[in-house]
């Protein structure tokens, strides 16, 4: 019986750095060499990065790609690894322009072999929906790809062609496929995995053929690939599960049929995540590499946020230790004439859990001589004392080069509760797509991981159970003005995320006065929202790319 | 020989305000009726305004947008015109899904006739680049649409159906068409208005049918629709014109085999623009309408800017003024210890001629303050002073409810020389797709052109003049550290709106160095456009949606 190495390569590459994120793949491609695999898999575009958006419509970029892929393929050869099968995703001109003259490009998978490209892919389904737009800057391929290694069939797949009918997809079977190779760019979204393992076990069962699908790993500004690569024997059933948010390699030998044997079960990672504490974990993951990855790939070292002793940015500090150590994290505490004690006792504490570095900057002094010198009162004050705050964060990160984090949640920017250009300044939101009972159940379960590991829970039990305030006015917290957060981000949910009609939402038993009153909180905010800070997707419907919404709007 | 009267009516809807636009189209159509019209065409999305982006995937918008065109066909009935054949655009919920379940309506025209909806025409073909993510949120259709008045055969088509081959407009000819509406939605853009007339007059001669283009008017976020509708014989000559940014009706009589007769000479608008003069007062009356439609569709009644002296802050507190009336503007001086004596004396000079209302809030005390406290120099300490101006605008803003106007132009945004959550904050950015050397331009036509009245030049000659500087430190001007306006301008024209690459641009006489500074300085600023304000598109590759790039981008 015929039978062929196959290696799956979880690949965190850059956008745009092109000759890095090779130089990266050929270390790959060397390892499962030395453990004699015949073909190697990487992700979707992992050759640019992924998504490259309106890169793919310059044509010196797709150029440059190209040259790349075919320079690459000649650099294996030289060293010795030209026997091996590498397909690897790149953006490549298409034959043809689309109607519009807008898309250029094809989303490509390549095979190299003994030193060129020996078949080509070019991605059928163009997701244009969510976060996605493929539809605008690629053009859509029509033919189907099938090599073969050592006897064994090989077909090729791109991520969204599975996800949809017809097309390529349809030839796999009929193309008598033992091996069907999947390139993805799968972002990381709560409970998305289950659906993937289910699709690929039925294209497995449909096709009679081996899965190996191999997602990406890392942070693209908003998005999170989570690798959790899979592979799946013909029956459906699935043999390997890639590490979670870790880049690595594993390897199998695929025979006649989609047969799966002797997996290297050393590189086989975790189990799928089905409960709820496993959610809570990959949720934080996600936040962590999402950060960890944006401050790495934009050339920081260390980010500044302010520390108020409250939940959100106890929560964010924490992502921000976990991510790139505590000794890169600078906390200020920026108390006014109406902060609590507390306030700053629970941002001094969380410090010291954390380790991280925590200086006091007193807001009274500005605060003072603008108030007196506009004579402001009321709201346009307590804006004003988010904005000094916001004022010298930027003015700390501009000194010291730090990042500027904003801890803002999404039920704080659905409902816009929070002072543009003052608490909302920064490059970077970690949580900003976290309802804010996620938040707490969040600080929870990573206090929880600490005692469990006989370690010192990071966040202050304090800031987790005390009442959310924003401290603008004496006695101020933030049920004065908006429904319990359990209440709110139910009705948030139905919505933002379920696109709920105010009728079916009122059905669901909220107040009908409630629902016209977040539902225009939410349109009244949404300028606010277009000015915001990216920050990673964790739901089927972040702020963001995700949800695009008319600012002038009448309709509630 | 059948004939039949026709009615084109270009309106401003406002999004998601749909009894109200209704009701401004039944005005329209009482009127055409008093002028003896057996059918009047509206633009593109007349119901519900245009685009209505996501809104269109919300089940609750598209039914209440559906039901109020059934009410709205029964209620003209009631009026006593339901003879009347009215064409007027709308969603509507697609028969299927999209494969993936996110769009669920089209893109439609429906007719109305006799108290209901007689005919009903889906747009085939959906605009997916640029600023339009049409395939995103709409079902194509794929149905031509036919109907008969008074022996007049009459088809519909919508907007991208007349810029794209084949689909339904294939259909137009065989289906012996005397007259074809086409509802458009179609924003303003430099030279568009050709390349519309070329289409126009092209479907006319292909169709052997007169062709009756009828364009929407008005601000929406970031796009300007300028009206401008088209009237076209079957031998593909232009007979009317529609008015420039302003709404209108104009009447004409059709006759078999697309003669139009009878046109109601009064209402038809200006001639084509085809000077640089021209050019100029088009994009002036874009500005102008865009921002007062903000304003206005926003619920603001006022706006508030910096006046810096400087021609960005004057050529918009004219625009505003032009927009509002002076009396609406608020103008603000904000010197610091390094503002020249005519960066105070020509903010005063501006405000005088225009009528505006100015104030000085010095910014030195708030500045100083912070400064001490937090020991800033150098680039902190510049960024210190944008931020303060800032803050005291916002402030502003808060306290008596004007909008806040930022001046950045489309050449500062395009090398991040601006200072964010400083000189960027606001709702609104009315130059923001206005190249620099294009901002001089327009304050000298706006000068010529109150000379010509008899009026005070709006602009101090000054503010033109002067070498443009932020002040930020003693001495400081803009060509410190930027090259000459006039070759910045026409280098990012090759990189931004060409997409050249950068061999391309070097051939075009560019400098290596200052190819790559400028590429450089453009990806850099990337994460400071993302929270950018919106502003009024004029060209074809403006910030914002036109142009999408990622934040972490290597690619240079």
């Amino acid at each position: 019986m015929a039978k062929v190495r196959l290696a799956l390569a979880q690949t965190n590459p850059v956008v745009g750095a092109i000759s890095n994120n090779l130089a990266d793949c050929l270390e790959w491609v060397k390892q499962a060499h030395n453990q004699g695999a015949d073909i190697i898999l990487f992700g979707e575009m992992s050759a640019t990065g992924y998504p490259i958006e309106d890169l793919a419509t310059r044509p010196g970029f797709v150029q440059q790609a190209e040259a790349a892929i075919d320079a690459f393929a000649k650099q294996l050869q030289k060293c010795g690894l030209g026997e091996m099968h590498v397909v690897i995703g790149h953006p490549a001109l298409a034959a043809t322009e689309d109607q519009s003259h807008w898309a250029i490009a094809n989303n490509c998978a390549s095979v190299l072999n003994g030193g060129s490209v020996v078949a080509r892919y070019a991605k059928h389904h163009l997701p244009n929906y969510g976060v996605f737009d493929e539809f605008r800057v690629f053009v859509p391929g029509d033919k189907s790809c099938t090599f073969e290694v050592n006897g064994i069939r090989c077909s090729i797949l791109i991520c969204e062609d599975i996800w949809q009918d017809g097309g390529p997809v349809a030839r796999v079977a009929s193309d008598k496929t033992d091996l069907t190779l999947v390139l993805n760019g799968s972002p990381f979204e709560l409970e998305k995995q289950s659906t993937r393992l289910e699709l690929v076990s039925g294209l497995a069962q449909s096709t009679n053929s081996a899965v190996a699908y191999v997602n990406l790993v890392g942070g693209q500004d908003d998005l999170v690939f989570d690798g959790n690569s899979l592979l799946v024997d013909a029956t459906g059933a699935l043999r390997a599960l890639g590490a979670a948010f870790q880049t690595g390699l594993q390897i199998a030998d695929i025979a006649t049929g989609g047969l799966i044997e002797n997996i290297d079960a050393e590189n086989v990672g975790q189990p799928l995540q089905n409960t709820n504490t496993d959610a809570l974990e990959s949720v934080w993951n996600c936040l962590t590499l999402g950060l960890a990855d944006y401050v790495r790939k934009n050339g920081f070292k260390s980010v500044v946020l302010g520390l108020s002793g409250g939940i959100d940015s106890a929560v964010c500090a924490t992502i921000a230790a976990d991510a790139l150590g505590a000794d890169s994290v600078y906390g200020v505490s920026l108390p006014s004439v109406y902060s609590s004690d507390h306030s700053k006792s629970d941002a001094f504490d969380l410090a010291e859990r954390l380790g991280a570095h925590i200086r006091t900057e007193a807001i009274k002094d500005i605060v003072a001589v603008t108030e007196n010198q506009l004579g402001l009162t009321d709201l346009s004050a307590e804006n004003l004392q988010a904005r000094v705050r916001g004022l010298i964060l930027m003015a700390l990160s501009n000194k010291e080069g730090h990042l500027t984090l904003t801890t803002g949640n999404k039920t704080e920017l659905a409902v816009g509760y929070s002072t543009i250009y003052g608490d909302s300044v920064g490059g970077f939101a970690p949580i900003k797509d976290v309802p804010k009972t996620m938040v707490w159940a969040l600080a929870e379960w990573r206090n929880a991981k600490a005692r469990a590991a006989g370690l010192i829970e990071p966040i202050p039990q304090n800031s987790i159970t005390k009442p959310p305030s924003a401290e603008l006015r004496p006695g101020q917290v933030d049920q004065d003005s908006l429904p319990p957060y359990e209440q709110l981000d139910a009705l948030l949910a139905l919505y933002i995320d379920g696109r709920q009609t105010r009728e079916q939402i009122i059905a669901a038993g909220f107040a009908a006065d409630v629902v016209d009153k977040i539902a225009s909180l939410v349109s009244m905010s949404e300028w606010k929202r277009r000015q915001g800070a990216i920050g990673p997707k964790i739901s089927g419907m972040s702020f963001g790319r995700d949800r695009r919404m008319p600012i002038t709007n009448k309709f509630r």
